[in-house]
C-alpha cells in the first residue's frame, strides 16, 4: 500500500510565491522595444492584469479563486506515489517516491496553469487566446481550460510534434480549439522563418513569436505561455505544496528532488514549496532539474538577458540561454527543446540553492522502460528525464548503502508518446552530440543590455 | 469539490461473488467435446486450479491476495466524481457520478482482473499467457500484469483494431508481450479463417480461438480470458464495493447505473455489489447493460447455449448470444464487438433483474464529445456507450423534474481512441444497420443441447 492520496479540502488554497523569499531581488525584464524595465501596461497588450499582477508580486501567498480549485479538483490533489518496485529493481536502500501529475485530463501538470490563466483572462473579459505547444502537452491543457470557460484557442504547434504526435493534435481539436503547425504562414514572425528555412522543424522560440504576435494584434484575444514566467511557475506549486502534506502523513521528507526541466515549470512546481523550507533554514534539501544533453540550457548555457523567443517580441529575460534562435535537434521531448529557461530557475542555478543535470537520450527511455516496466506507469519522455537522473543517484547509494529519500515529479505519462518509445524498441533512436558550434553561433546573438 | 478518494486502507480485501446470492442456478457450462459438464480437469488444460474454483464457487466473499491487492493499490482505489458541469451542460435536476477506471496504468478497469490471473497462474507455476485483445484494453493490462509477475505473455489482437490502434500494440510491446494479429497463420483456428476469408477483420470469437487453441497446446502456458467468465466478473467487483463506501461517505446512493458491456465485466464490476442490496431486497437500484445498435446481444440477441468462440473450442455457455460465427461490423469501439455476453449478466437480464439498451455509434461519440467538453475526461468509446444511456434519462428526468441519481462505470480513458474521435469530428463515422439477416444467419448454427 504505497499511494498517499490527499483529500479534495486538503488541496493547497494559496499558491505559494518563492519570489517573497529569495536573499536579493531578481533581475527585471526588459522590453525588447523600449530597452527599459517592463511596465504593467505593456505586459497588457497579451495578458490581463490579474496575471501581470502576480508575474510581479513578491506577495508570499497568493489566493487561488474558487472556480480554479473548482476544476482542479477533477483530479486533484495528486497522489504520491512510493517506487517499491522501481526501487527493488535497482536493488537501492534508497527510497524513492514519485508525485504523479499524469491523473490530469491533459495527462501532465501543465493544466494546474492552464485553467488559472483561462480564469483570469475570462473574468477580463478577454474571448480568445493564442499559444505555442511543443510536444502538445501545453497545448491540450490550455484547449482543455479554454473550453471549461466557453473561451476560443488556438494553439501553434511545433511542425516536428505536428507530425509525431497526431493524437494530441485530435485531443486539442475535440476540446474545440484550432492548431497549426508553425512556422505557419498565418503571421509575420512565421514567414520570415519559413523564407529562411522552409524544412524548418519550428521551435518553441519560433512558436511563441506566432502566437504572441497574434495576441498583440487583437483587442479580444490574449496570450498564454506554458512555463518560463513566474506566474506559470506560481500557479504550478500545488504540486509541492500536495507534496509536503503527503510527506506529513508518512513522516518522511525527501533529500534529493528530481525534475525534468525545459521551461522550468515542473520543476518550479515540486521543487519551490521545499526550497521554501531550504531558504529559510529549516530543511534543506537538493533539488535538481534535469535536461536533456542536446538542449543543456542550465548545464551549458550562460546566464545572460537573452530574448524569450525567436522573433524577439517577448521581453528580455535574465536567464540561463543557449541563444534565442538556438534550434535544438528533434529530440522526441518536445517540451525540453526550449533554448531558455525560467528566470526564477536560472537565478536559482546561479546561486548554487538549486543544481542540474543532463542526460542522454538513450538514458532517457531506458529510464522510462525501467519505470514502466517495474511501476506499471509508462512516464512521458520528459518526465524519464527525472528518472534517468534518479537512477544515478540510486546506484551510488547502492555502492554507499545510503537509504536516502528520492522524489520524482513524474510530471505526465507517455500515453501519447508511444511512437518514441516504439523508435527506441527498434533501435532507431540516436544521441546527439552536445550541439557546441551552434550553441556558440548563437550566443554571439544576445541582445546587448 | 465533487470527487470522493478512498485511502488505500478502504480498498475491499474480498471480491464479492454474486453467484452466492442468485435465486436459483444458473445453466452450467458444458464441453464442446464430450457434450457433459465442463469438468474441473477439463478446464485445467488452460487455466490454474485458484480460477477454476473461483469460476465455480458460490461462496459469497473470496479474499483477495495481498500480492494482487499491492498491485491493485497503484491506482486504487478509484474516484468516484460528481459530473457537475455535465449536468449543468443537460440542464437536468438529474445527479450523475461517475466511477473512472481510466486511471490504471492501461487505461480501463481491465487491470483488475488482468493482475489476478497472472498472480495465480505465477503461483501454479505457468510461464506464460497467452489471450485476446479487441480494441487492445484487455491486451494492454494482461501485457502489464504479466510483467509485474515476470510471466511472457502473447496477445492475439483483432486485425481491425491492430491497424486502427497501433499505439495500443505499443503500449503491449512496452511491457514485454508479442502481438499478433488476429486471424493468424500461426494456429489451426487463425489459418481456417484466412482460407474462408482472407480479408478478415477479425473478431473476439476468433482471437480467442486463437489464444485458446495455443494454451492448451503448451504445458508452460496458459490462458487468461478478460470478459464473460465468472471469475473474471468477481475480480471487478472492487468498482462496485469502492463506489458504495464512496456513495456512503456523501450520504447518496445511484437510482440507476449505467455501464456499457461487450463481454460484461464492467457493467458486472459496477453492478453486482449493487444488486446484492437489491436482490437481497435491502435496497432497489436500476442497473442498465448499454450494448452498441451494431452488435446487440441483449436486446436482439437469444438467451441459448453458445460456443465462446468462433472455432467452438471453448466451452458453451448458456447466455445472449448472436451465434458464434456473427463478425459485427468494425465499429470503434472494439471492446464491445463480442456475439455472447457474461453467462451471469445474461441470466440476470432474463430473470429481469437488470435492463439493458443500444445505442448507435454517432449517438455515443457525440455523447462522448460532450462528456469530455463538460467534465475534460475524455471517454473510451466503449464507455461513452454508458453516458449515451445517461443523456436519455438525464432528459427525461428534466422534462419531469426527477432529481435521481444516476451512476455511470466511465471504464476508461479515450487517449489511443483519437483517431475514432477525428473520424467522428471529420463526419466519416456511420452508424450502423442493425444486420439482422446476418444474425438470422448466424443463430442458425447454435449447437444442439
Amino acid at each position: 500500500m504505497s499511494k498517499v492520496y490527499l483529500k479534495n479540502d486538503d488541496m493547497p488554497k494559496q499558491w505559494y510565491n518563492i519570489l517573497a523569499d529569495l536573499p536579493t531581488p531578481m533581475d527585471p525584464p526588459i522590453s525588447p522595444f523600449t530597452g527599459k524595465h517592463v511596465t504593467f501596461d505593456e505586459m497588457k497588450a497579451i495578458f490581463p492584469p490579474h496575471l501581470i499582477e502576480q508575474e510581479m508580486s513578491i506577495q508570499k501567498w497568493i489566493d487561488i479563486p474558487e472556480k480554479v480549485l473548482d476544476v482542479l479538483s477533477i483530479w486533484r490533489p495528486s497522489p504520491l506515489i512510493r517506487a517499491k518496485r522501481f526501487e527493488e529493481l535497482l536493488g537501492t536502500p534508497a527510497k524513492i517516491y514519485y508525485k504523479y501529475e499524469g491523473v490530469s485530463p491533459a495527462g501532465s501538470h501543465k493544466p494546474n496553469t492552464a485553467v488559472a490563466q483561462a480564469y483570469y483572462n475570462k473574468i477580463n473579459g478577454i474571448k480568445r487566446l493564442t499559444t505555442e505547444t511543443g510536444a502538445g502537452q501545453w497545448g491540450s491543457s490550455l484547449a482543455l481550460a479554454c473550453k471549461m470557460f466557453e473561451m476560443e484557442c488556438r494553439v501553434y504547434m511545433v511542425k516536428i510534434s505536428y507530425y509525431q504526435k497526431p493524437y494530441r493534435k485530435s485531443f486539442m481539436r475535440l476540446f474545440g480549439a484550432e492548431v497549426i503547425p508553425s512556422p505557419s504562414e498565418m503571421t509575420n514572425s512565421g514567414r520570415e522563418v519559413l523564407k529562411r528555412n522552409p524544412d524548418s522543424n519550428g521551435s518553441l522560440g519560433i512558436a511563441i513569436s506566432e502566437a504572441v504576435e497574434e495576441a498583440a494584434n487583437r483587442q479580444d484575444t490574449n496570450y498564454a505561455l506554458g512555463s518560463v514566467l513566474n506566474h506559470v511557475l506560481l500557479h504550478q506549486t500545488v504540486i509541492g505544496l500536495e507534496a509536503i502534506k503527503q510527506f506529513d502523513i508518512i513522516g518522511d521528507y525527501p533529500d534529493n528532488i528530481y525534475a525534468s526541466c525545459g521551461g522550468g515549470s515542473n520543476f518550479g512546481g515540486i521543487a519551490f514549496p521545499f526550497l521554501e523550507k531550504k531558504l529559510k533554514g529549516i530543511k534543506d534539501v537538493k533539488a535538481i532539474a534535469v535536461e536533456p544533453s542536446s538542449c543543456p540550457t542550465l548545464t551549458k548555457g550562460v546566464f545572460e538577458y537573452d530574448y524569450g523567443d525567436e522573433a524577439k517580441l517577448t521581453p528580455i529575460m535574465k536567464m540561463y540561454t543557449l541563444g534565442h534562435d538556438f534550434e535544438p535537434p528533434a529530440i522526441h521531448a518536445g517540451g525540453l527543446r526550449y533554448h531558455g529557461d525560467s528566470p526564477i530557475v536560472s537565478y536559482l542555478y546561479n546561486k548554487g540553492i538549486i543544481g542540474a543535470e543532463s542526460v542522454q537520450q538513450s538514458e532517457v527511455f531506458k529510464a522510462g522502460l525501467m519505470f514502466a516496466q517495474s511501476e506499471a506507469i509508462v512516464p512521458a519522455p520528459e518526465s524519464a528525464h527525472a528518472i534517468a537522473a534518479v537512477i544515478k543517484e540510486a546506484l551510488r547509494c547502492k555502492e554507499t548503502g545510503e537509504s536516502k529519500t528520492l522524489l520524482i515529479c513524474l510530471s505526465g505519462h507517455g500515453f501519447f508518446d508511444m511512437g518514441s518509445y516504439d523508435a527506441y524498441l527498434d533501435g532507431k533512436l540516436s544521441d546527439y552530440e552536445y550541439p557546441e558550434e551552434a550553441i556558440q553561433e548563437s550566443l554571439k546573438h544576445l541582445p546587448k543590455i
